[in-house]
Formats: C-alpha cells, structure tokens, sequence
C-alpha cells in the first residue's frame, strides 16, 4: 500500500466515499489507488469550480463532506471562488490538493506555486502532509476538521512522493462533538428580551432554517409576537407547504432598511448581525437600527435547534401552534411575458415534493420567494459567498448527494457561464437536474449597481461592461454541446412546457428562457 | 474627478491602453470612468481566467502591459491559474482587483476575503490603495512594476471608497530602466568556455528567443560548434523561414536526458538549468547531465540581445553565417489519418506569414515544431506555467495586440475547456483567431503520465478520470453557442479545407478535428 492509498482508505474509513476531481500529473497514484479502493465514487469536473461547488452542494444535502482532487496550485486557484462560497455557506469540505514531490519544490518547475499561500484565505485548515507514513494520519485531521459543526474548508496538500512511497496505516478519524449546547442563563436571557410587543426579531442562520428548528421558531413567534427572519443568504431553506415561512432580509440596503425599520430586539440563532452586501456611499454598511438591542441566543456552530426548543421551554411555548405556516397551494397557469412574478409563480406551479432549489437567479430571481414558498416541501439553497458560478456545481453535489430527489437550478445566463462546464459533468453522472436559464443578456444587476454607488449614466463602453449581448450566448446550442438535452422559452406558456418536461425528464435537461 | 478617473487617467498616461475586464459592483465607479477618458479600449470576458490570459498574451506580443479589471477576491481567484501562467512567462500585467469600501471590509460580508492573501502567490508586486488621493500615484507604481524588465505581475487592489472619493491627480510613470548590461568579464568568461568541440550548448530563454538574438545565438554557434537550445516552455519564439532554427528540451524526462546527453557546458541566455516539469520515482528531477558545467552568461531581466552581440563580437563571430536558418518551404499535402505529424504537415503548409500560433497542443503536439519550422515567419507561444486553459485567452489578448496579423490557437480538447468562455470574447470583438480543436476525447498526456510515475495499469474508475468523453463535447455546437462559426473535420484532407478556411476567415472560426 502506498500513501494514496492509505489516505484513500482513511477517507472511505471516515464515511468520506464521494471525491469530486480534477486530477493531474502528480495525482496520479491517488487516481490509480481508486481501482483498488472500494467505496470511493469518483466525479470528474472538467474545470476545477465545478469541482469545489460540487462538493459544497454535497454537503448542504448530506451533512457531511466529500472530498476534491485538484492539481496543484492552479487547479487549486480555478477551485478557489466556489471554496469561497462553501466557507461562507459553512460547507464541509475536505480539499485534496496534489502538490510536487517534496524535493522538487524548490527546483520551481514551472507548475510550482505557493500552494498553502493560495489555499488559506478560503480554507479554515490547511496542511501539507510530509510523508507517505503521515498522510492517513493527517488525512483523518482533514476529515475532522470539515466535519467540525458547522462545517469547514479543510485543505490537505498530497505531494507526489507522499503519494507514492511506501504507507501500511489507515487512521479512522475520530466522530465529530456533538453541537455545544446553549447554557441556560443565556436562555433565560433571550426569553427575556422576548417580551411581547417589543419589537424583536429572531433573526435565523445556518440549520435554524431546517423544518424542526424553523417550527419552534414559529411556536416561539406565535407566544411573543417577534417576527422571524432569514439571513439574506443561506446555504439551505426547508420550506414549502406546511412549513413555517421565513422571509429574508433585502438584498438593496433601502429595502432592507425599511424591513427592519422599528426593530428594537434581534435574538441571533445562529446568524450574525446585518450587513449590507456591498457599500455604497451615503449608506450605511451596518443594518442594524440605531438603538436596537442585538442579543446573541446560539453561535452558527452550536446547537440551534435544541437552543430553540430550550427558548420555546422556557417561554411555555412548545404546544402554541406556530405562526406563518405556509398553506399548500399551487400557483394557477401562467401566460404572457417572462415578468419575475410570473417566472416565480410557473415555478411555484411546478416545484415537485422534496425538490432541491439552488437559487443562482440573481436579479430576476429577487423575488420568487412569495409565489413559491406554497408549493410542496422543498429545499431553497441560497448563494452564501455571493461569487457568482456556483448554482450549477453546487446542484451537481446536490444530485450526488440526494440521487432520489429532483434539483431546479435557476441560473442567470451571466451567472452560469462562470462555471458553464458543470453542463459536461450533468450528463456524464445523468444527474436528475432541471436548468433553468433566466437569459436576459446581461449582467443586469450591474445595471442597478452603477446607479446605487452614484456612478452617474452610463455611456456606450460602460454599457458593453454590462450587456453579455453581441453575440447572444445561444444556451441550448451550449447544453447540446456539453451533452445535455435543451429547449427554449420565450413566454410564461412555453416555459410552464418546457419546465414541466425538464422536470419531469429523468437526468439533466436545460431550460433557455428569453427574457 | 473621483479616484477611478485618476487611475483610468494614469493607465492611460502610462501608456497602459487595454483593459480586459469582469468587473462588479465594487467596480463600477472604474466602468463609468471608461466612458469620461478617451483612449482605452476595454475588453469583457464572461470568466476570469479570460481576461487574465488575454492580458498575458497581450504583453507577449506588444511587450508593454495591459491592465486586467476583477471583482474581489473570489473573481481575482478565477483569474489566478492564468496570472500564474502569465507570471511564469515574464508577462507585465496591471492587474487591478476592486476590493470592498475600506470601512466595509471588517464587516465581513459575503464577498470578502483576504484579496492581498489570494494575490501574493501569483503577483511580484501588490499594493491595496488606501484612499482616492493615492490611487493615481499607487497605479503609476503598479505600472512602473509590471513593466520593469523582464515583464512582472502588479496586483493593484482598488477600495470602493478609494475609487468614488474625489482626487485630483494623475501621475505619469517613469520610463523603465533599459535592460542591464551584462558586464564584459561575463563575456570574456562566456566565450571562453565555448572552446569549439568542448561540448557546449547555448541554452535560449525569454526575448533572446526573438529573430535578432536568434540570429547572433546562430552565429555564436557556427563559430563555435556549440549547440542551441530553447528551455521547453518559452512566452515567444520568433522562427520560420530565414530565421534561426532552435529545439526546445523534450517534455519527457527520458527523452530530455537524452537530448542533453554529452552536453559538458550550459551557457545560460534568460535561461535556467534544465528541471524536469514533474518528479517521477527514479528519474532526476534536475536535467543538467553529471559533471557539466553551469555557466550565465545573462539573466533573463538582463540585455540579452545586448549580450549575445557583445559575445559575437569578443569571438570574431558577427560576420560567420549562422547555423540552422530554416529554409523556405510548404509542407506538401496530406492525406488519411489525422497523425500528429500529419498535423503538423497540414499547419507547415496552411501557416500564414506574421502569423502567431498560440500552442496548447499538449500530447498532440508534442511534436509539431520540426515540420513547422520552414513555414513563413510566425511567432510560437508556449504554456510557460503548465496551467491548462491559457491558449484560448492567449489568443485574444494576441489578436488584440496584433490586429493585423492572423492568430491560430492549437488547442486541445481537455484544455479548451478550462476557459472555454473565450469563444464569446472572440466572437463580440471580432477576432482574427483560427481555433484548432485536437479532439481525443480525453485526457491523453496523463495516460501517459499514470505510467510514467508508475501508477500501474488504469482500471475503469481510473480511466474515467482519464476520458472525457461520455458524453462527447461537440465544438461545433460549442462554438456556435458562443457565437462563433466551426466546422468539423475527420481527417487531415478536411483539416486543410476547414483549416484553410478557417485561416481565410476574417473573424474567429473554429475547427473541430476528431483524433
């Protein structure tokens, strides 16, 4: 057994059986070790962002990592933005890196780069393993590093001859801690502040938003009168009918200052007090209303859905029925032009039971919550990073992750070129995902963008920054030639056909609609 | 004026012209200076990596730098795999990062990250701007960087603030320092060590690989008997007919120690001693043969057309007439199978005179150089950092500093891939690109590369991380997904037709040839 080996049977060991790879030259043993493994389920991404995303939707759906196999520090470099995304998500990922043989490195081949130097600032973990006789053991820190609640980028760099040399271990990694509980004073604490007609919000992050946590949120809206909210962007909703509903806070500042206008208490589950996205000059960054109380109930890593049943206790609120429930209904038929409204509701029309929503409809998409969130039970998965290109890989991880349930992807057509290539790995896995292409020929949240930071009219070469037009990016031409099946839309009528058949089609199929 | 005018202003001034640009919000005060300043041209990509490769193949043809424009961290990572490459080949880039609004950043909001930590690994120089007032004088000095010799990534990171806050200034750079002279005694030591029939090889980096320098390395060595090499990868060589033949070290190890066999002294011209691109179990990782001699004759910042005169004429050799001048003639026609000397026949006879090849060829064209050395005189560019994905943004930023002259991007399949979103660019600037696809549906050179490091016989979960295809890419589709006319071909009778035309095209036009 050599090294690849042994770190491949320590990631089976610790229940880490997906890898997501783009592997080169100097992963080559860990390639060749996967023949001898069994357990491990290898997905090729032809570009290293499908790869990373993959591995972030993965664990959002799953709860627990994959692993990636990168070449070296450009292929680490292409992986870099959708790692960004996981971090901010709090996706746990262990990121394999292939890197020289240990005595190569200072020869500074031309694929030789600072690997650490380029992993850390979107990694919480980063080690280089020395020898083929530590990789099992650092490889088992890896997988407990992602594992620890609520999930980190962990990377491990895999040089050639640690790889190739001689290895006889596998290290099983220890079980993740259970989430630290909430100390009661700080319950009693928070309930205190709850008191009704005080105007207090419980603002929700991280796994405050699964089904369970979200209904004693509920029961403890319904006792006290607080509002419920979401964090602007969430790694993943449970939502849908029979669920209670959370709006979340405005992506534009003057929206979401007007949302939490008269807020004077917000309990955090989870979440961090509100920032704005972006700065703007005359805005404030800071959302938070002069005067409001912020008081922390559970930090993002400890245990949110005990801290809301500890707080529901407390307040006697465990058998009040919760408020805000969303009822079953279906939206009725939609014609006429693509409006967002409309688009919203052909989706909430169509959404079938336990479908996976990855959200990367960016400014068309500002709105589709309302009209959707009675269709059937279903998952929303937010962009938590805001770098764009991350919908397509993190609905590959997804599928990977919940093969029995169907995935939406709603892509702005600026958005998914980032990552166009995640198209290639639909089809070669027959991923049960439905692209929908929301192609409105630009990056069209620019467009409001230059006016918001007061950067005046723009003119004709501003413009061509910000219109993707000349030539039209021809989308089912694109899904054709990565391999997946693809029609168009110009209208509400032909998108609730050409959606209802991507749904219903079992593997990837992409949607254009012309906006 | 606000702080984005000033440095709009200065690029100009500083004779910094191009822009090549993904910008975002935190970029927009820089897009609506575009349209206030005459005089630079800006170029969109619809991925990073785009625009970070056109600004490379920009420098390699023009030999001043472009400037780049990218959203923050995660938009500077996506960039980062071809500023590597760019880094490696001594490309001056202005690479100019937006970053949030200073005070914004401790707030950590979804897109920040730490933007110098992503930069350090594949920059020589980065500098955030504190403020409007300095980010003028900042841009000269980031100018001043990428242009000292030979050719330096500046990442000038630009805050919010800084760029809508009002300035005043705009600041000239100063001129770059001539190249250092190598010093005489450096000469005289050279030329000694060239003692006919001692065994020497001149071995050839960055711009002494240009006709002139080429020319007195092709005197040096009829007067001499010393051979003439070219390290393996190189940024620009200039060759074809009447110029000076020289052959790169073979990327196999086995292949380069027998090239360099018998060889007893190295005379180093903007070169370093030879390394093998990977380690291998059992194979030297340094390619100098034992016991040969390691001599400098000139850095590669240094003059080093400056330095091969200066040698010429301490060894009487500046009026013998140089070895190896290619001869003038068309490789004859080619028929069946397309082989890669077949190809390389077919591109010996179609090659345009000026034009520039843009090689990421890979396995395929390994061998290309022998039976393309008598076509007219071109330019050839190689990969000089190994990341996959630099042909493509090569091209454009080629096409665009070059207009005139006809751009023919070899590429193969897998790596095309990795900045596929290329195509588009060529196709709204109307480039004179031709794009040959070598399509052989997988990753080839790392079959190879499996054996080489001895991972053993490929099993088929292996060779799935090997193979792209299932499915099949279709370029054709591909190509006109993006925008831009393709056809495909089977065999080297249709590779000259489509070829042909596709180098008779004014515009970008694609060819597909199924290998």
């Amino acid at each position: 057994m050599n090294g690849a080996e042994s770190l491949v049977r320590t990631l089976v060991a610790g229940g880490v059986d997906v890898c997501f790879a783009n592997p080169g030259t100097s992963e080559m043993h860990f390639v060749a070790a996967l023949d001898r493994v069994e357990g491990m389920r290898c997905v090729l991404g032809l570009f290293e962002g499908v790869v990373t995303g993959a591995a972030d939707g993965y664990f959002r759906m799953k709860g627990t990592p994959a692993s990636t196999l990168l070449h070296l520090g450009p292929g680490l470099a292409n992986g870099l933005a959708n790692l960004h995304n996981a971090k901010k998500a709090r996706s746990g990922i262990v990121n394999i890196v292939g890197e020289h043989a240990t005595y190569h490195v200072a020869l500074n081949a031309p694929l030789t780069s600072d690997i650490e130097g380029v992993a850390r600032p979107m990694s919480e973990w980063v080690k280089t393993s020395p020898s083929s006789k530590t990789i099992a053991a650092d490889g088992a820190l890896a997988i407990e590093a992602a594992r620890r609640a609520p999930g980190h980028v962990a990377t491990l760099i895999l040089p050639a001859d640690t790889a190739w040399n001689p290895a006889e271990e596998v290290v099983t990694p220890q079980s993740p801690e259970p989430r630290r509980k909430v100390d009661p004073e700080t319950v009693v604490a928070a309930a205190k502040a709850l008191t009704p007609g005080d105007g207090a919000m419980l603002l929700l992050g991280g796994v405050a938003l699964r089904e369970r946590a979200l209904n004693l949120a509920g029961r403890i809206a319904a006792k006290t009168g607080a509002r419920l909210s979401a964090e602007s962007q969430n790694a993943r909703i449970e939502r849908g009918a029979g669920r209670v509903q959370v709006s979340r806070i405005p992506y534009p500042v003057d929206q979401a200052l007007a949302y939490l206008k008269g807020v004077r208490k917000i309990i955090l589950v989870g979440s961090r007090a509100p920032v704005a996205f972006f700065a703007y000059p005359g805005k404030p960054s800071e959302l938070t209303p002069e005067g409001c109380e912020v008081i922390k109930l559970a930090a993002v890593d400890e245990d949110l859905e005990g801290a809301l049943e500890a707080l529901a206790t407390e307040l006697g609120a465990l058998s009040t029925p919760p408020v805000d429930v969303a009822p079953s209904r279906r939206s009725p038929p939609q014609s006429g032009r693509p409006t967002p409204d409309g688009i919203a509701h052909v989706l909430g029309g169509l959404i079938p039971e336990r479908a996976i929503v990855v959200d990367e409809s960016v400014s068309t998409g500002r709105g589709f919550h309302p009209n959707t969130g009675s269709a059937p039970p279903h998952d929303w998965l937010n962009n938590a990073g805001g770098s764009i290109g991350y919908g397509m890989p993190v609905a590959i991880g997804a599928a990977i992750a919940a093969p029995d349930r169907k995935v939406i992807a709603l892509e702005g057509d600026g958005s998914a070129m980032y990552t166009v290539q995640s198209l290639w790995t639909m089809a070669r896995e027959n991923l049960n995902i439905a692209v929908l292409i929301l192609a409105n020929r630009s990056y069209q949240i620019l467009k409001g963008e230059l006016a918001n930071v007061g950067a005046g009219n723009p003119g004709r070469k501003a413009m061509d920054m910000l219109n993707i037009d000349r030539p039209d990016i021809d989308w089912v031409a694109m899904a054709r030639g990565h391999g997946v099946e693809a029609s168009r839309a110009h209208d509400l009528e032909e998108l609730t056909r050409e959606l209802g058949r991507a749904i219903a089609h079992r593997g990837p199929y992409l949607v254009e609609l012309v906006i």
